[in-house]
Protein backbone atom coordinates (compact mmCIF):
# COMPACT_ATOMS: atom_id res chain seq x y z
CA UNK A 1 0.00 0.00 0.00
CA UNK A 2 1.65 3.56 -1.30
CA UNK A 3 0.91 5.29 2.33
CA UNK A 4 2.32 8.15 2.89
CA UNK A 5 4.81 6.63 5.03
CA UNK A 6 5.80 3.79 2.44
CA UNK A 7 5.93 6.92 -0.06
CA UNK A 8 8.61 8.94 2.40
CA UNK A 9 10.62 5.58 2.79
CA UNK A 10 11.15 5.16 -0.78
CA UNK A 11 12.91 8.03 -0.76
CA UNK A 12 15.31 7.44 2.31
CA UNK A 13 13.47 9.58 4.34
CA UNK A 14 12.05 8.60 7.98
CA UNK A 15 9.58 10.06 9.70
CA UNK A 16 10.99 11.64 13.36
CA UNK A 17 9.61 11.33 16.91
CA UNK A 18 8.12 14.53 17.55
CA UNK A 19 10.65 16.84 19.15
CA UNK A 20 9.29 19.07 22.41
CA UNK A 21 9.37 22.58 22.15
CA UNK A 22 12.09 24.95 22.36
CA UNK A 23 10.48 26.83 25.15
CA UNK A 24 6.86 27.44 26.25
CA UNK A 25 4.35 26.96 23.81
CA UNK A 26 2.81 23.82 22.41
CA UNK A 27 4.15 21.86 19.20
CA UNK A 28 0.21 21.16 17.72
CA UNK A 29 -3.20 22.64 18.66
CA UNK A 30 -6.37 21.61 17.00
CA UNK A 31 -9.25 24.36 16.15
CA UNK A 32 -12.15 21.70 15.04
CA UNK A 33 -10.56 20.03 11.86
CA UNK A 34 -7.57 22.32 11.22
CA UNK A 35 -4.41 21.67 12.80
CA UNK A 36 -1.88 24.32 13.71
CA UNK A 37 1.95 23.50 13.93
CA UNK A 38 4.77 25.57 15.65
CA UNK A 39 7.24 26.88 13.64
CA UNK A 40 10.05 23.48 12.94
CA UNK A 41 13.72 23.50 12.35
CA UNK A 42 16.03 21.61 10.34
CA UNK A 43 16.63 19.57 13.45
CA UNK A 44 17.58 15.55 12.95
CA UNK A 45 18.27 13.07 16.02
CA UNK A 46 18.19 15.77 18.24
CA UNK A 47 20.61 18.30 17.11
CA UNK A 48 20.31 21.27 14.76
CA UNK A 49 21.61 19.98 11.55
CA UNK A 50 21.70 22.67 8.77
CA UNK A 51 22.53 26.43 10.46
CA UNK A 52 23.88 29.53 9.06
CA UNK A 53 23.55 32.51 6.42
CA UNK A 54 22.06 30.93 3.52
CA UNK A 55 24.57 32.25 0.50
CA UNK A 56 27.59 32.75 2.86
CA UNK A 57 27.82 29.99 5.45
CA UNK A 58 26.00 27.38 3.34
CA UNK A 59 24.88 27.60 -0.40
CA UNK A 60 21.09 27.15 -1.32
CA UNK A 61 21.24 23.14 -2.39
CA UNK A 62 22.17 22.30 1.68
CA UNK A 63 19.52 25.00 2.62
CA UNK A 64 16.53 23.07 0.87
CA UNK A 65 17.78 20.18 2.59
CA UNK A 66 17.32 21.71 5.73
CA UNK A 67 13.65 22.60 4.58
CA UNK A 68 13.50 18.91 3.95
CA UNK A 69 14.38 18.39 7.44
CA UNK A 70 11.82 20.85 8.63
CA UNK A 71 9.13 19.50 6.89
CA UNK A 72 10.07 16.01 8.05
CA UNK A 73 9.67 17.35 11.63
CA UNK A 74 6.09 19.04 10.70
CA UNK A 75 5.31 15.70 9.48
CA UNK A 76 6.84 14.05 12.43
CA UNK A 77 4.48 16.30 14.44
CA UNK A 78 1.41 16.26 12.47
CA UNK A 79 1.50 12.12 13.13
CA UNK A 80 1.78 12.78 16.74
CA UNK A 81 -1.02 14.30 16.87
CA UNK A 82 -3.40 13.26 14.31
CA UNK A 83 -1.79 9.08 14.66
CA UNK A 84 -2.15 8.89 10.59
CA UNK A 85 -0.85 10.81 7.75
CA UNK A 86 -3.71 9.51 5.18
CA UNK A 87 -6.60 12.03 6.06
CA UNK A 88 -5.09 15.09 6.38
CA UNK A 89 -4.29 17.99 3.77
CA UNK A 90 -1.72 20.40 4.08
CA UNK A 91 -3.76 24.56 4.07
CA UNK A 92 -0.47 26.47 4.58
CA UNK A 93 3.44 26.33 4.92
CA UNK A 94 5.10 29.78 6.15
CA UNK A 95 8.94 29.28 4.85
CA UNK A 96 11.48 31.41 6.84
CA UNK A 97 15.22 31.76 5.09
CA UNK A 98 18.31 32.90 7.29
CA UNK A 99 19.58 35.46 4.42
CA UNK A 100 21.11 38.84 4.26
CA UNK A 101 20.15 41.74 1.79
CA UNK A 102 20.70 40.37 -2.26
CA UNK A 103 19.91 36.80 -1.70
CA UNK A 104 16.98 36.29 -3.97
CA UNK A 105 16.51 32.29 -4.16
CA UNK A 106 14.27 32.11 -1.24
CA UNK A 107 11.34 29.28 -3.34
CA UNK A 108 14.21 27.29 -4.32
CA UNK A 109 15.06 26.86 -0.55
CA UNK A 110 11.55 26.49 0.82
CA UNK A 111 10.93 23.79 -2.13
CA UNK A 112 12.89 21.91 -0.31
CA UNK A 113 9.97 21.43 2.45
CA UNK A 114 6.82 21.84 -0.50
CA UNK A 115 8.30 19.37 -3.00
CA UNK A 116 8.85 16.85 -0.33
CA UNK A 117 5.01 18.09 0.88
CA UNK A 118 3.29 17.30 -2.68
CA UNK A 119 5.68 13.99 -3.10
CA UNK A 120 4.55 12.26 0.13
CA UNK A 121 0.85 14.10 -0.21
CA UNK A 122 -0.06 14.09 -3.56
CA UNK A 123 -2.90 16.90 -4.47
CA UNK A 124 -3.43 16.58 -0.61
CA UNK A 125 0.15 17.87 0.00
CA UNK A 126 -0.72 21.67 -2.23
CA UNK A 127 -0.60 24.47 -0.38
CA UNK A 128 -0.18 27.82 -0.13
CA UNK A 129 2.86 29.53 1.29
CA UNK A 130 4.98 32.62 2.19
CA UNK A 131 8.46 32.66 2.13
CA UNK A 132 10.94 35.59 3.62
CA UNK A 133 14.37 36.19 4.48
CA UNK A 134 14.90 36.24 8.27
CA UNK A 135 18.04 38.56 9.81
CA UNK A 136 18.45 35.71 12.33
CA UNK A 137 16.69 32.34 13.64
CA UNK A 138 16.16 30.50 16.64
CA UNK A 139 19.52 28.59 17.70
CA UNK A 140 21.24 30.17 14.20
CA UNK A 141 19.03 27.47 12.40
CA UNK A 142 19.32 28.00 8.12
CA UNK A 143 15.55 27.81 7.58
CA UNK A 144 12.60 26.92 9.71
CA UNK A 145 8.59 26.10 8.41
CA UNK A 146 5.14 26.69 10.45
CA UNK A 147 2.18 24.52 8.80
CA UNK A 148 -1.56 24.54 8.84
CA UNK A 149 -2.99 21.25 8.27
CA UNK A 150 -6.67 19.83 7.62
CA UNK A 151 -7.88 16.73 9.01
CA UNK A 152 -10.21 15.50 6.53
CA UNK A 153 -12.87 13.21 7.95
CA UNK A 154 -15.27 10.58 5.93
CA UNK A 155 -17.72 13.16 5.12
CA UNK A 156 -15.47 14.86 2.48
CA UNK A 157 -14.53 11.24 0.75
CA UNK A 158 -14.27 13.21 -2.75
CA UNK A 159 -11.20 14.79 -1.10
CA UNK A 160 -9.19 11.49 -0.75
CA UNK A 161 -10.39 10.09 -3.94
CA UNK A 162 -8.77 12.49 -6.18
CA UNK A 163 -5.45 11.77 -4.72
CA UNK A 164 -5.73 8.16 -5.91
CA UNK A 165 -6.68 9.20 -9.56
CA UNK B 1 -22.77 50.12 -10.28
CA UNK B 2 -20.06 50.73 -7.74
CA UNK B 3 -18.28 47.69 -7.81
CA UNK B 4 -14.87 46.65 -6.45
CA UNK B 5 -13.52 46.79 -10.08
CA UNK B 6 -15.51 50.01 -10.98
CA UNK B 7 -13.84 51.42 -8.13
CA UNK B 8 -10.17 50.22 -8.49
CA UNK B 9 -10.68 50.84 -12.65
CA UNK B 10 -11.67 55.00 -11.32
CA UNK B 11 -7.99 55.39 -9.58
CA UNK B 12 -6.29 53.75 -12.81
CA UNK B 13 -5.78 50.53 -11.61
CA UNK B 14 -6.47 47.28 -12.99
CA UNK B 15 -7.28 43.39 -11.51
CA UNK B 16 -4.24 41.54 -13.08
CA UNK B 17 -4.72 38.36 -14.58
CA UNK B 18 -3.17 36.03 -11.65
CA UNK B 19 0.31 34.82 -12.08
CA UNK B 20 1.37 30.81 -11.90
CA UNK B 21 2.75 30.18 -8.61
CA UNK B 22 6.73 31.22 -7.87
CA UNK B 23 7.19 27.46 -6.96
CA UNK B 24 5.45 24.53 -5.83
CA UNK B 25 3.05 25.54 -4.11
CA UNK B 26 -0.66 27.19 -5.24
CA UNK B 27 -2.22 31.22 -4.96
CA UNK B 28 -4.85 30.02 -3.47
CA UNK B 29 -6.73 27.71 -1.57
CA UNK B 30 -10.06 27.20 0.49
CA UNK B 31 -10.95 26.27 3.52
CA UNK B 32 -14.97 26.20 4.39
CA UNK B 33 -15.43 29.97 3.82
CA UNK B 34 -11.67 31.20 4.09
CA UNK B 35 -9.47 31.64 1.16
CA UNK B 36 -6.14 31.82 1.89
CA UNK B 37 -3.20 33.57 -0.75
CA UNK B 38 0.29 32.65 -1.03
CA UNK B 39 2.71 35.99 -0.69
CA UNK B 40 2.18 37.97 -3.91
CA UNK B 41 4.87 40.43 -4.97
CA UNK B 42 5.00 43.32 -6.67
CA UNK B 43 4.79 41.70 -10.10
CA UNK B 44 3.29 43.91 -13.03
CA UNK B 45 3.12 42.70 -16.34
CA UNK B 46 4.82 39.83 -15.70
CA UNK B 47 8.38 41.35 -14.44
CA UNK B 48 9.10 42.55 -10.87
CA UNK B 49 8.39 45.77 -10.82
CA UNK B 50 9.71 47.49 -7.42
CA UNK B 51 12.88 46.25 -5.62
CA UNK B 52 16.12 46.47 -3.31
CA UNK B 53 16.25 47.50 -0.12
CA UNK B 54 13.54 50.01 1.43
CA UNK B 55 15.19 53.34 2.63
CA UNK B 56 18.55 52.54 0.73
CA UNK B 57 17.26 51.66 -2.77
CA UNK B 58 14.16 52.79 -3.01
CA UNK B 59 12.33 55.41 -0.73
CA UNK B 60 8.77 54.72 0.98
CA UNK B 61 6.65 56.40 -1.13
CA UNK B 62 8.12 53.98 -3.69
CA UNK B 63 7.68 50.74 -1.78
CA UNK B 64 4.33 51.81 -1.34
CA UNK B 65 3.55 51.54 -4.55
CA UNK B 66 4.97 48.02 -4.22
CA UNK B 67 2.87 47.45 -2.07
CA UNK B 68 -0.38 48.42 -3.69
CA UNK B 69 1.15 46.18 -6.83
CA UNK B 70 0.53 42.91 -4.20
CA UNK B 71 -2.43 44.18 -3.50
CA UNK B 72 -3.59 44.08 -6.76
CA UNK B 73 -2.17 40.94 -7.11
CA UNK B 74 -3.99 39.50 -3.95
CA UNK B 75 -7.16 41.10 -5.51
CA UNK B 76 -6.31 38.86 -8.99
CA UNK B 77 -5.84 35.69 -7.28
CA UNK B 78 -9.29 36.24 -5.09
CA UNK B 79 -11.33 36.97 -8.10
CA UNK B 80 -9.75 34.09 -10.29
CA UNK B 81 -10.69 32.14 -6.95
CA UNK B 82 -13.74 33.24 -5.98
CA UNK B 83 -15.28 34.71 -9.35
CA UNK B 84 -17.05 37.91 -8.24
CA UNK B 85 -15.38 40.34 -6.10
CA UNK B 86 -18.58 41.41 -4.70
CA UNK B 87 -19.01 38.68 -1.55
CA UNK B 88 -15.74 38.91 -0.02
CA UNK B 89 -14.02 40.50 3.30
CA UNK B 90 -10.80 40.62 4.11
CA UNK B 91 -9.68 39.00 7.38
CA UNK B 92 -5.70 39.55 7.39
CA UNK B 93 -2.91 41.51 5.43
CA UNK B 94 0.35 40.11 6.49
CA UNK B 95 3.22 42.73 5.18
CA UNK B 96 6.93 42.07 4.59
CA UNK B 97 9.35 44.86 4.01
CA UNK B 98 12.50 44.73 2.52
CA UNK B 99 15.45 46.88 4.99
CA UNK B 100 18.04 47.34 6.87
CA UNK B 101 18.47 47.74 11.08
CA UNK B 102 16.82 51.55 11.74
CA UNK B 103 14.02 51.46 9.13
CA UNK B 104 11.15 52.24 10.71
CA UNK B 105 8.37 53.59 8.50
CA UNK B 106 6.81 49.75 8.06
CA UNK B 107 3.25 50.59 8.80
CA UNK B 108 3.49 53.92 5.73
CA UNK B 109 5.23 50.78 3.13
CA UNK B 110 2.21 48.63 4.23
CA UNK B 111 -0.46 50.77 3.98
CA UNK B 112 -0.03 51.14 0.26
CA UNK B 113 -1.82 47.18 0.46
CA UNK B 114 -4.23 48.49 3.29
CA UNK B 115 -5.20 51.32 2.19
CA UNK B 116 -6.23 50.49 -1.46
CA UNK B 117 -7.77 47.64 -0.09
CA UNK B 118 -10.19 49.66 2.34
CA UNK B 119 -11.07 51.88 -0.50
CA UNK B 120 -11.65 49.16 -2.88
CA UNK B 121 -14.08 46.81 -0.26
CA UNK B 122 -15.15 49.26 2.57
CA UNK B 123 -15.80 48.34 5.60
CA UNK B 124 -15.23 44.66 3.96
CA UNK B 125 -11.70 45.60 3.57
CA UNK B 126 -11.19 45.90 7.16
CA UNK B 127 -8.54 43.50 8.22
CA UNK B 128 -5.96 42.56 11.05
CA UNK B 129 -2.14 42.76 9.92
CA UNK B 130 1.07 42.18 10.88
CA UNK B 131 3.89 44.40 9.08
CA UNK B 132 7.58 43.58 9.93
CA UNK B 133 11.09 43.78 8.24
CA UNK B 134 12.74 41.55 6.51
CA UNK B 135 16.72 40.96 5.33
CA UNK B 136 15.75 39.91 1.88
CA UNK B 137 12.46 38.84 -0.04
CA UNK B 138 12.45 35.49 -3.10
CA UNK B 139 13.65 37.76 -6.37
CA UNK B 140 14.54 40.92 -4.50
CA UNK B 141 10.95 42.54 -4.13
CA UNK B 142 11.17 45.22 -2.13
CA UNK B 143 7.83 44.19 -0.88
CA UNK B 144 5.64 40.80 -0.22
CA UNK B 145 1.96 40.50 1.29
CA UNK B 146 -0.24 37.63 2.18
CA UNK B 147 -3.65 37.54 2.57
CA UNK B 148 -6.91 35.63 4.30
CA UNK B 149 -10.08 36.65 3.08
CA UNK B 150 -13.77 35.18 3.79
CA UNK B 151 -16.75 34.81 1.41
CA UNK B 152 -19.55 35.88 2.87
CA UNK B 153 -22.68 33.60 1.43
CA UNK B 154 -26.36 34.96 1.50
CA UNK B 155 -26.80 33.61 4.84
CA UNK B 156 -24.97 36.82 6.28
CA UNK B 157 -26.19 39.41 4.04
CA UNK B 158 -26.24 42.24 7.23
CA UNK B 159 -22.16 42.29 6.28
CA UNK B 160 -23.14 43.17 3.08
CA UNK B 161 -25.88 46.14 3.28
CA UNK B 162 -23.36 47.62 6.18
CA UNK B 163 -21.01 49.22 3.44
CA UNK B 164 -23.70 50.35 1.38
CA UNK B 165 -24.75 52.82 4.16
CA UNK C 1 -11.73 34.41 42.94
CA UNK C 2 -8.43 33.89 40.80
CA UNK C 3 -8.98 35.21 37.57
CA UNK C 4 -7.46 35.98 34.56
CA UNK C 5 -7.50 40.16 35.27
CA UNK C 6 -6.75 39.59 39.49
CA UNK C 7 -3.26 36.78 38.45
CA UNK C 8 -2.10 39.74 36.02
CA UNK C 9 -1.96 42.17 39.09
CA UNK C 10 -0.78 39.51 41.48
CA UNK C 11 2.21 39.95 39.42
CA UNK C 12 1.86 43.91 38.93
CA UNK C 13 0.88 43.80 34.96
CA UNK C 14 -2.03 45.99 34.51
CA UNK C 15 -4.10 45.29 31.53
CA UNK C 16 -3.68 48.61 29.21
CA UNK C 17 -6.67 50.27 27.75
CA UNK C 18 -6.54 49.05 23.77
CA UNK C 19 -4.42 51.04 21.40
CA UNK C 20 -5.70 52.64 18.31
CA UNK C 21 -3.82 51.13 15.06
CA UNK C 22 -0.97 52.62 13.69
CA UNK C 23 -2.18 52.60 10.44
CA UNK C 24 -5.01 51.68 7.82
CA UNK C 25 -6.65 48.42 9.46
CA UNK C 26 -8.49 47.11 12.68
CA UNK C 27 -6.47 45.55 16.07
CA UNK C 28 -9.15 42.84 16.17
CA UNK C 29 -10.97 40.91 13.58
CA UNK C 30 -13.36 38.22 14.49
CA UNK C 31 -14.15 34.98 12.48
CA UNK C 32 -16.97 32.90 13.81
CA UNK C 33 -15.36 32.07 17.23
CA UNK C 34 -11.91 33.01 16.09
CA UNK C 35 -10.41 36.36 16.82
CA UNK C 36 -7.39 37.35 14.74
CA UNK C 37 -5.46 40.51 16.55
CA UNK C 38 -2.77 43.00 14.79
CA UNK C 39 0.86 42.72 15.49
CA UNK C 40 1.27 44.66 18.80
CA UNK C 41 4.20 46.34 19.71
CA UNK C 42 6.02 46.80 23.20
CA UNK C 43 4.03 50.16 24.13
CA UNK C 44 3.64 51.40 27.42
CA UNK C 45 1.71 54.60 28.47
CA UNK C 46 0.94 55.47 24.78
CA UNK C 47 5.01 55.12 24.14
CA UNK C 48 7.28 52.55 22.51
CA UNK C 49 9.07 51.37 25.68
CA UNK C 50 11.50 48.73 24.39
CA UNK C 51 13.29 49.46 20.78
CA UNK C 52 16.83 48.60 19.14
CA UNK C 53 18.43 45.29 17.80
CA UNK C 54 18.13 43.03 20.41
CA UNK C 55 21.73 41.71 21.58
CA UNK C 56 22.87 44.68 20.17
CA UNK C 57 21.47 48.01 21.44
CA UNK C 58 19.46 45.43 24.17
CA UNK C 59 20.24 42.11 25.90
CA UNK C 60 17.57 39.13 25.78
CA UNK C 61 16.07 40.08 29.47
CA UNK C 62 15.20 43.60 28.38
CA UNK C 63 13.98 42.28 24.93
CA UNK C 64 11.99 39.93 26.99
CA UNK C 65 10.28 42.25 29.02
CA UNK C 66 9.58 44.04 25.68
CA UNK C 67 7.63 40.22 24.58
CA UNK C 68 5.65 40.68 27.86
CA UNK C 69 4.82 44.46 27.00
CA UNK C 70 3.24 42.69 23.24
CA UNK C 71 1.34 40.05 25.40
CA UNK C 72 -0.37 42.79 27.58
CA UNK C 73 -1.50 45.17 24.74
CA UNK C 74 -2.47 41.65 22.60
CA UNK C 75 -4.66 40.76 26.33
CA UNK C 76 -6.10 44.96 26.26
CA UNK C 77 -7.36 44.06 22.54
CA UNK C 78 -8.88 41.02 23.20
CA UNK C 79 -10.48 41.89 26.42
CA UNK C 80 -11.59 45.19 24.36
CA UNK C 81 -13.10 43.19 21.62
CA UNK C 82 -14.22 39.99 23.47
CA UNK C 83 -15.76 41.79 27.11
CA UNK C 84 -14.28 38.91 29.47
CA UNK C 85 -10.50 36.56 29.71
CA UNK C 86 -12.64 33.94 30.96
CA UNK C 87 -13.86 32.30 28.27
CA UNK C 88 -10.73 32.90 25.67
CA UNK C 89 -7.81 30.00 24.70
CA UNK C 90 -5.03 31.23 22.41
CA UNK C 91 -4.35 29.10 19.33
CA UNK C 92 -1.27 30.80 17.51
CA UNK C 93 1.49 33.69 18.51
CA UNK C 94 3.60 34.97 15.98
CA UNK C 95 6.87 35.99 17.55
CA UNK C 96 9.25 38.64 15.84
CA UNK C 97 12.83 39.56 17.24
CA UNK C 98 14.49 42.98 15.56
CA UNK C 99 18.11 40.83 15.33
CA UNK C 100 21.19 40.34 13.40
CA UNK C 101 22.74 37.30 11.94
CA UNK C 102 24.40 35.54 15.08
CA UNK C 103 21.50 36.22 17.22
CA UNK C 104 20.20 32.54 18.16
CA UNK C 105 18.07 33.69 21.84
CA UNK C 106 14.62 34.13 19.86
CA UNK C 107 12.63 31.59 22.07
CA UNK C 108 13.95 33.03 25.25
CA UNK C 109 12.62 36.29 24.20
CA UNK C 110 9.36 35.70 22.78
CA UNK C 111 9.20 33.47 25.90
CA UNK C 112 8.39 36.87 27.79
CA UNK C 113 4.89 36.64 25.81
CA UNK C 114 4.69 33.02 26.49
CA UNK C 115 5.20 32.16 29.77
CA UNK C 116 2.97 35.25 30.53
CA UNK C 117 0.12 34.37 28.86
CA UNK C 118 0.38 30.95 29.98
CA UNK C 119 0.58 32.06 33.63
CA UNK C 120 -2.25 33.96 32.71
CA UNK C 121 -4.68 31.82 31.14
CA UNK C 122 -3.54 28.07 32.50
CA UNK C 123 -3.90 25.39 29.87
CA UNK C 124 -5.95 28.07 27.64
CA UNK C 125 -3.06 29.64 27.38
CA UNK C 126 -0.87 26.86 25.88
CA UNK C 127 0.00 27.60 21.85
CA UNK C 128 1.52 27.35 18.88
CA UNK C 129 4.31 29.62 18.30
CA UNK C 130 6.35 31.02 15.24
CA UNK C 131 9.78 33.07 16.59
CA UNK C 132 11.74 34.58 13.54
CA UNK C 133 14.88 37.50 13.28
CA UNK C 134 13.38 40.65 11.54
CA UNK C 135 16.03 42.92 10.45
CA UNK C 136 13.68 45.93 11.80
CA UNK C 137 10.43 46.22 12.91
CA UNK C 138 8.04 48.80 12.83
CA UNK C 139 8.67 52.67 15.22
CA UNK C 140 12.16 50.56 15.94
CA UNK C 141 10.49 48.20 18.38
CA UNK C 142 12.74 45.65 19.52
CA UNK C 143 9.61 42.81 19.13
CA UNK C 144 6.35 42.63 17.89
CA UNK C 145 3.79 39.70 18.37
CA UNK C 146 0.63 39.07 16.90
CA UNK C 147 -2.05 36.26 18.05
CA UNK C 148 -5.01 34.31 17.39
CA UNK C 149 -7.13 33.50 20.23
CA UNK C 150 -10.27 31.09 20.25
CA UNK C 151 -13.75 32.01 22.03
CA UNK C 152 -15.11 28.78 24.32
CA UNK C 153 -18.92 29.43 24.26
CA UNK C 154 -20.69 27.35 26.64
CA UNK C 155 -21.47 24.59 24.76
CA UNK C 156 -17.49 23.25 25.28
CA UNK C 157 -17.26 23.70 28.96
CA UNK C 158 -14.65 21.05 29.19
CA UNK C 159 -12.26 23.57 28.13
CA UNK C 160 -12.71 25.52 30.94
CA UNK C 161 -13.04 23.37 33.60
CA UNK C 162 -9.57 21.26 32.34
CA UNK C 163 -8.00 24.93 33.60
CA UNK C 164 -9.65 24.68 37.59
CA UNK C 165 -8.08 21.13 38.13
Amino acid sequence: MNTVETKLRDRGFEIPAPAASLASFVPTLQVRDLVYISGQLPVKDGKLAVQGVVGVDLNVDDAKKGAELCLLNIIGQLKAHVGSLENVRCVRLGGFVQSESGFKEHASVVNGASDLLIYALGDRGKHVRAAVGCSSLPLGAAVEVEAIFQIIDAESPAERLREAS
